[in-house]
């Protein structure tokens, strides 16, 4: 009896991990450093070799994949490693908990943190617009001479002719720049991925341990994290109808509660426990 | 000494009225259609030619120009004549009424009537604005593809992006746009006007008779109303600081205060009296 819970056990986990995996996405450092976020992100937070890899075996990754990757991290600066015997731990360093820590709001919030305030600003003829002192990030470019920005007019630069504006109209075509199909399709394939995800965690028979539930959460944030690097911060009327994003995000928050985050400790036990299994 | 007097008093209204004639602007036409405006802009108001040609005269108008220009406001379908015996009658036609009454608000507001909500709109990437449906005199283009207006933005077509908008911030480039050094000399040389006419005014040593009014006033009205024709109508930050338009709009009202409008009957009265005395 034990065995045939074990097997339906890895059979909702397994398909739950196919569904999350993003073919077109193999980058496992990156894998990493979204783990690294979502469980060690306090300083001093380490995780073991061991762990990292058994969380790989978990997803899919090869070992020495995950090797090569710690190997990048650990040579552009975002993580440190320390040998303790044949044993190896990893951490986040100052400038990957900054990084990280500047990444996790947008990341984990519920609710979209979107600018209560807009603002256009237009240069003069002949002249493109400004971007020092404006992070050209956070401006949308309407037309060469236009573009909208969060936060209040009053930031903007003097040379430039600027309003606080509230949004009335977007027609579709300005909805269809915002979201070009491939984003759209992103969005919903992410969307589909957590629908499934959410249904196999439902039919599970068992609580999900503390290894699958770092899996799935990472799997999960990655994806998410993905997407978001992809969604312009704009006034809601940006989005067409059919915009999954914002389901995606509520699903996310939605899953990420019902996995909760493993302590460091439950990782490292569970870790031992699956690599001894193996 | 009454002969003295008189003098003097040809000497103030005299200068006053060389300061209010443009050199540049003979269309005595359109003093003609603003003296209507200004006096005669009741439905059944008419004015003699008698009166026409003694207010002419009181402006430097010889009698044929005059008549000139009535011929042509009534080839044009702005005024109407009525002959009785040797005496003719003038009065505005139905469509002179209408265009008089349209721009009479503007003309005479004491404080500007300028709309309390503007908006922006922006058309699709290689298209121009939309024209129809949209006065286009009421937007200031700011791009080929965006542009201000009065009002609230919901009345923009639904095929552009629009915002309500509050101006923050106009710089000098803009102002230089809207207020090329040509229309600021025309406001500081009509503010010069005007302030001459208020000097004379007051140091005239007897209250101005009706005719004398009515021509001062037809003047004044008609300065105004030509710099009027050229000021877009925009939130104040779009004037530049030495913009003498707001000055030349409160020293009309004052003056033509000063200058009250003469009632028809006191008009005709005068212009005999002026008619006999030459």
């Amino acid at each position: 009896v034990a065995k045939v819970e074990n097997i339906s056990e890895l059979t909702w986990f397994d398909t739950a991990v196919q569904a999350l995996s993003d073919p077109q996405d193999l980058r496992v450092w990156s894998l990493i450093v979204t783990c690294f976020g979502d469980i060690a992100q306090t300083p001093g937070d380490q995780i073991s070799g061991v762990a990292l890899t058994e969380l790989g075996a978990a997803i899919g990754l090869r070992s020495e994949a995950v090797r090569v990757a710690l190997h990048r991290l650990r040579k552009d600066g975002w993580i440190e490693s320390l040998r303790e015997g044949r044993a190896s731990f990893h951490r986040l360093s100052t400038k990957g908990l900054r990084e990280t820590h500047e990444a996790t709001p947008r990341i984990y919030a519920r609710t979209p943190e979107r600018p209560q305030a807009w603002h256009l600003i237009c240069s003069e003829e002949n002249t493109d617009l400004p971007v020092t002192g404006v992070p050209p990030q956070n401006y949308l470019q309407l037309t060469r001479r236009v573009a909208l920005g969060a936060g209040k007019a009053r930031q903007a630069p003097d040379e430039v002719l600027s309003f606080d504006v509230c949004v009335e109209n977007v027609p579709a075509w300005m909805q269809a720049r915002i979201c070009p199909p491939g984003l759209l399709n992103t969005a919903r394939d992410l969307l589909e991925a957590l629908i499934e995800t959410d249904r196999q965690l439902s039919q599970s028979q068992s609580v999900p341990g503390a290894l699958q539930r770092a899996a799935l959460r990472t799997l999960i944030v990655h994806r998410w994290r993905r997407l978001l690097l992809k969604m312009p911060e704009l006034p809601d009327g940006f989005f067409p109808d059919d915009w999954a994003g914002e389901s995606c995000r509520n699903l996310t928050a939605e899953l990420l509660e019902r996995l909760p985050c493993p302590s460091l400790a439950e990782l490292e036990t569970a870790a031992g426990h699956s690599r001894n299994r193996r």
